[in-house]
């Protein structure tokens, strides 16, 4: 089992390093750019476990390390791997 | 327009960040966890171009910014936004 998992900071949290990807990209002439978010994406493989106990463990993994919840937002997907 | 960038480490490129959290799930009692691997997820809003410029604009972003892909590669999707 692969899960595919996206962190990212919740609407109004400050994110400088977005900020600053933003600053950068206009200064190497890219004006057409509004706005950036910068977020983590990890990948888990998962072993030995069924699809229903895959969907709270990793619930589970983003409440308990993953995520800081009380500024990111999380989301994640399974995907069946072999 | 809005850009969704995955950025994530070449396969065979060391990824201590990776390790770190697959190693920390694993005390935390995610004995299930078999790998990790850590990569940037990054929104850019784009304004003013049409999805065929943007392509190649996203790609220009990734190539002299966004990714050092002599040790990442990137994959990216647009959405029309309003």
């Amino acid at each position: 089992m692969l899960a595919k998992i996206h962190v990212t900071f919740k609407s109004g949290v400050l994110d400088p390093q977005g900020k600053a990807v933003h600053h950068a990209l206009n200064d190497l002439g890219f004006n057409e750019v509004r706005g950036v978010t910068l977020g983590k994406y990890l990948e888990v493989r998962l072993d030995g476990i069924s699809e229903t106990e895959a969907q709270g463990r990793v619930r589970e993994m983003c409440d308990k390390l993953l995520a800081n919840t009380v500024i990111e937002s999380y989301r994640y997907t399974l995907e069946p791997t072999d």
